[in-house]
């Protein structure tokens, strides 16, 4: 059992750092006292400041109406080594399964919404629903990050990406070019 | 210099397999008679069919009249062997410099609207504005996929990832686990 990730708050500003590289996310939700979790690939930073997140969730998933209602939501990101929970949840339904329990994941409470994080990802991002506008037309939420955290250690996380077909890429080394980059534009 | 890739088309559908993953792309436009390109992270699968991308452009952007304009743009996927031409072409705004000249990238004419493709990408999907609902209010084109292409091989080209800060990660190995999958997840 791998020890539990110490985390630290960061600006819900700079949440892109952990975003925007494309990881698979998993989504915790919380509607009429149940727990659901979701394995999430379609979704892109919106903004900065408000810090926005977008994301595209099939109506089939009953995270898709959790979320709706609830009009909230915690989005985690898992690492390398969780792939076989990772590949678990995204092929388990919530109606059936208490999914924690399941894939012995933690519900660990969260400080802006219901919705829990969860104790075993890299990072937790705490988001409310911020515009239903696309819902209807996209099935996509348009989400405000309101809390975000992640663990200290490593700095950059091994992550997983989805390439579909039950092909995945895992993350390789990062390269750093500071100093070729104006100001403004890092 | 590097050999061209051989490319082939492939069902518009199919184009999460290179999208999906996260990697930064390079939009193509044009416009008035010119050419544009820009570096773009902000993206997201948002449909399998019609195959539809959503996209955050800044409207500080030159890029962003021009797609708005011309309703066209072809998405482009670099390799890591361009993270030079990545950085830079981010970093050069385009109504100074003809960026295709500047960074010695082939426009290539496109099958399906004006904007040309660059040949020096690793796959090609022409596209055009199908939904300005959202660019007033969040600078997002939702994009439709009318035409893709992706070289043949590699299979898993080598990617690159922004996690801002002016750093980078590389695309690492790939796993399959196609038999954990029930078959309408894959």
């Amino acid at each position: 059992m791998k020890r539990p990730y110490k985390k630290a708050d960061l600006p819900v500003s700079d949440i892109r750092r952990f975003l925007e590289p494309g990881p698979v996310v998993l989504v915790s939700s919380h509607y009429k006292g149940k727990n659901n979790i979701m394995t999430m690939g379609w979704h892109t930073v919106l903004e900065f400041s408000p810090s926005l997140i977008g994301c595209m969730i099939t109506a089939a998933n009953h995270s898709f109406g959790m979320i709706r209602q609830s009009g909230e939501c915690v989005i985690n990101i898992p690492t390398a080594d969780m792939i076989g929970t990772i590949i678990g949840i995204g092929n388990t339904h919530g109606t059936r399964v208490n999914k924690f329990r399941k894939f012995g994941l933690t519900a660990e409470p969260a400080a802006t919404v219901k919705a829990p994080r969860i104790k075993e990802c890299y990072a937790n991002f705490e988001c409310r629903l911020a515009d239903r506008k696309m819902l209807d037309d996209y099935n996509f939420f348009i989400l405000e990050v309101l809390k975000a955290q992640a663990a200290t250690y490593p700095r950059y996380p091994k992550t997983v990406h989805y390439r579909g077909n039950g092909v995945f890429m895992i993350s390789g080394k990062h390269v750093a070019f500071p100093e070729k980059f104006k100001r403004g534009n890092l």
